[in-house]
């Protein structure tokens, strides 16, 4: 397999890595910046040094750009000016409705994956950075449901989880999930800070409890400073949600109301234990088979139906019929009950479908 | 030497352990629970089981009371009637303005070990449970010196960094460094569960961010429903303060404003660097974080090779990834060189590593 990466750092370079040593693809990069692109060689990450976006893509089938959120736009438009008709472009970024908004190709998936580091550059790339890793993609009307097969078999194959979802509730649970906890990590640090200040340079232990809730204080901010402002919208309503729950705590607080503090705290515990759960898969695998006429949107329609009811699709295949008119899909989904919840949504959007 | 320790779960019963085994010293145990006093002594955490708190204290030289701070004032006031003139008695709970304040007896010490889990209960009691941690005693006016410097010197033969500190200051600064932590895993956990409530039951994949900030909701409520009524007027103030903070970043994301959220960004990297360096007395500390595959023996290896080359250690803290197939360990040493020293070992070893 031919793969092209746009911009080789720590994502960038641990596609190239993986593409190369799970999957033995031949893998062609391309940086603006010359250091990173040598890095990129002298450490065996990419095979092939390009001198532009068009040598890179020239004969891709799949092309992963990987550039900060805020050159995305013009590096994703170049690729897909370059690159051929048969290649599926897809991107990296953080946020996904922006991006995904300015594009009207079928050949391009949004894509988003939950890993990296607090490091970056090609340095730290490493080949397992996605392995179980959810790598979210945001598939529309108009994507080609070949294409998003390709990627979505090609991500699987680099390890990861994919995971079909809409721009905008990508970017709304990321706001809370992600981008949230970034600002308040950087609100906890300047507070204790100026706390420090004020009591005459006297030095606080920081307990465990305060050095997790802050790991994340000051990430870098040639990267954050681009997320912060492209969800600036989805995270504001986050913080409003978070200063209303901050007052109804202090409410409380200040009525000494035991009752509700313990209530409280008690469903967080149980909240956090079923968001942790969630998080973990694992269970024995269904494989279902739909027919589905051959048209755009039709993939991106039962993969966005089952994300949106929380069904994940451990695995997909797409079986084209001789002369295209139709095909059959098949899914394989974790779990019994979440086979029978899939069965019953696909055949509700109109598709034979049966367990295989 | 004779100690007593009043309430014997997973402080009180640490205490009586480090007690024995560091200073050979005999420890009689008194709990309000017959069960947990029970599980002490089938531990062997406690050496003599006493009936009540006067047997207990009768004959010792030190006095721990570790019970709840919701409890602890009647329980402090019934070990200094009975205890003898010639012992120290502190007390363990997480605020000290309250207890101090209750107290005229040259004989008492407040005290505020910051070692915990979120576990609770004697059978997660260990020896070395205080090993390097900052232990703060808030001696006032009347507090007898010779006394204050036998508990100071047992508390550094614990293995703690026993450390003086007035009451108010020490609530105002457990409130932004432990109490808030709590509050904001509280407030995010229950906005990303409502989220995903409102969202049709789509599970979100929890990136490490949100798992490591959130690591503190939910703990105990038998303890921490005390410690927030306890402290609740200073942690309002630190909730006010961080209302404050969240409503000028709300203003730059507003606004776009990139230049103050790069300054706001950076600014919060420099006062976590400096926070967690003014944690250690004396050297800077830098923090490596090295991706390790999660197999037994790893965290050994690493330890070993720093320990061969004098490298010392000062911290370190383990994030697993969610399939557990690798994690991530933050290493935190102790001046630039030593630094630099580990980041090579721990290169050679095969684990990519970066400077945080």
């Amino acid at each position: 397999m031919r793969i092209a990466v746009i911009g080789v750092g720590l994502i960038g370079g641990s596609i190239a890595l993986a593409a190369r040593s799970r999957l033995g693809a031949s893998v062609a990069g391309f940086d603006s910046d010359p250091q990173a692109l040598a890095q990129a060689i002298e450490r065996g990450v990419v095979d092939t040094r390009c001198e532009n976006v068009e040598q890179a893509v020239a004969d891709a089938e799949a092309v992963f750009v990987a550039t900060p959120v805020g050159v995305l736009p013009e590096a994703v438009a170049a690729v897909l000016k370059a690159a051929p008709d048969s290649a599926v472009v897809t991107d990296v970024g953080s946020t996904k409705r922006t991006i995904v908004a300015q594009q009207d190709d079928p050949r391009f998936v949004g894509g988003h994956p939950l890993a990296g580091a607090e490091t970056a550059g090609v340095r730290y790339a490493r080949a397992d950075l996605f392995a179980g890793a959810t790598w979210y993609l945001t598939p529309t009307a108009i994507t080609s449901g070949v294409l998003y097969e390709r990627l979505y078999r090609l991500l699987h194959s680099l390890g990861a989880r994919p995971a079909a979802i809409e721009p905008d509730v990508h970017d709304a649970i990321l706001a809370s999930v992600s981008h949230l906890p970034h600002v308040l990590a950087n609100v906890l640090v300047s507070q204790a800070a100026s706390q420090l200040a004020a009591g005459g340079q006297r030095l606080p232990a920081a307990g465990p409890s305060f050095r997790d809730a802050t790991r994340v204080a000051g990430a870098p901010s040639t990267i954050w400073t681009d997320i912060y402002v492209s969800n600036s919208d989805a995270l504001i309503t986050a913080i409003d949600d978070t200063v209303i729950g901050l007052q109804r705590t202090r409410a409380a607080l200040a009525k000494a109301d035991r009752a509700w503090i313990q209530d409280w705290n008690e469903q967080a515990a149980a909240d956090r234990r079923r968001l942790l759960e969630a998080d973990l898969a694992g269970a024995e695998l269904f494989e279902l088979r739909a027919s589905v006429p051959n048209r755009p949107g039709v993939i991106a329609q039962l993969a966005l139906e089952l994300g949106r009811a929380g069904v994940n699709i451990a695995d997909m295949a797409l079986y084209p019929a001789p002369d295209m008119s139709e095909g059959v899909v098949a899914l394989w989904i974790s779990g019994s009950d979440a086979a029978a919840r899939a069965q019953q949504l696909v055949d509700g959007l109109g598709f034979p479908v049966a367990r295989a």
